[in-house]
């Protein structure tokens, strides 16, 4: 069931998303609260690991990839102790945070279709689980540190996502994807979250006041 | 493996229930936080979709629903549009959040229990998770908006949802389930969760004081 | 494809750390929040079937053996149901809280080792299996009632369900893995555990200063 797609190409562009969502996740960890360096590698991990393995259990590719293939557990633990020693370094690259978690959201939505595709689903549904391969790591990790996720909160970080996914199963469907196709698609999903956070870019939004109603049993 | 049971029935339940809680979900979203039309969105599809891919997830039946018909993604992306748009007027009508939420609720503890049931599973594991798919949505809502879930707070939310499932499962064990008793069935949840909120009434409650134990290591 | 590892001993320790993870969710409900009866039964029901539930999803055996043995839901709800009816004798007992959640932390941490191994799984994957099984359930009652979970604060947390993994595996692979031979391994992680909270252990830290770039569109 499962057709590989030049395996090599998928393997080496998952393996760099998950190595720069590890370090964006352990950097994440120590600027957000005061964690020791296990609750630093474990957030890491989570936020490496947690879009394809969110990916692989709603393809049914059961157990997921992460756990079949242990260069995925290495890089991941090897991204979020790195993270750990160079920290000094790492946060003083401004906006380092940002641009590592918008490579990571770039190269997953692209892998993240790649594999949903090869598993025989349509190119709607491979561009809808694209987006989330790419989203859901950096939406576990704000998740459990207790941050609104930022796919909430910022216009433009689905919508880079969504654009690479759907570009790239543009690409799969007319049998034009290749290695640099990938790395073109990536880029494009990476240049809109750039633009986006640079200029603070937003759609529009809508807030409705808070009601007397319906507050009633709720905290 | 997959018996069907009326599916037309089932898929006009389903989406009927999708579209309420993608109200629901995007509408909160708006009260909530100041989000934009992409977070209202996407929390308005993960509240309509969230409950339905959890129980598809647990019994098995991946991909989810969600992603091999492309009526649900279709539904919950209008839902979560007209809610923006006619944010003014659907919040003026009085408990409007609370009421989409009893609507999806009661029909998704029906439908949960009957594609359950339909996989095979006995008639209590159906019930629960049934009533999984009915808070599953609402839940997630609540944990990404950094609320502490109605399911928790609300004696008066997990008992109907239990209550209609498991009539739900009595009634296709008993093969009596059709359009007619379904309905019935959701509406008995939707009477008891509105009588539930009317009187906020709640099950007997219990509070410890914090101890002076067992807080060393948290924040 | 499942092997059987001694069925009987692995459903006792399964139930018995399902009956101490219950009663340690149901008592931090108490303690945490407001909750009536059901927001108790709910909280100490996810925190005693949540480990399992992710492990059987990440492993393929779905549905997960929690919907496929009534024995699991039945103690999982009775121990909700103890902790709330003797919330004021088991709230006296010192530390009472975080000793069950060690106990539930290492009789997971072997039993998930052993059904990973038993579903074909490696001795390395088996043991993050067997980790996140036993710190899954805490985390999720964690991420609910909206607390940093313990696995990322305390770091002597995930390390003892590592080791407690790892040496199931090991043992598992050099076939001496025997009932006496798992209580103890539970019982090296429980000591870890408990030894790390009565000295308040904890691994190196790092904190980083927020730094004025990457805030931009966040909260």
């Amino acid at each position: 069931m499962i057709v590989e797609v030049t395996p090599t190409l998928l393997l080496v562009l998952e393996l760099t998303g998950t190595f720069v969502f590890g370090l964006n996740g352990a950097l994440t960890a120590m600027e957000a609260e005061r964690l020791d360096l296990v609750g630093v590698i474990v957030l890491g991990m989570m936020t490496a690991l947690g879009g394809g393995i969110v990916r692989d259990v709603l393809i049914g590719a059961l157990p997921p990839a992460t756990f079949r293939d242990w260069r995925y557990l290495t890089v991941a633990l090897v991204s979020a102790v790195v993270a750990f020693l160079g920290r000094r370094y790492l946060s003083r690259v401004t906006r380092s945070i940002n641009l590592l978690d918008a490579a990571g959201l770039s190269l997953f939505c692209v892998t993240g279709t790649v594999v949903a595709y090869a598993h025989g689903l349509g190119p709607f549904q491979s561009t809808i689980l694209g987006a989330i391969t790419g989203v859901g790591g950096g939406t576990i990790r704000d998740v459990i540190i207790r941050r609104v996720p930022t796919v909430l909160t910022s216009g433009l970080y689905a919508v880079p996502a969504l654009v690479g996914a759907a570009i790239t199963a543009v690409t799969l469907n007319l049998h034009v994807y290749d290695a640099a196709v990938a790395l073109a698609e990536a880029f494009v999903c990476f240049t809109i979250r750039l633009v986006g956070l640079h200029f603070n870019l937003n759609v529009p939004t809508a807030h409705l006041p808070k009601g007397g109603d319906g507050q009633d049993d709720r905290r």
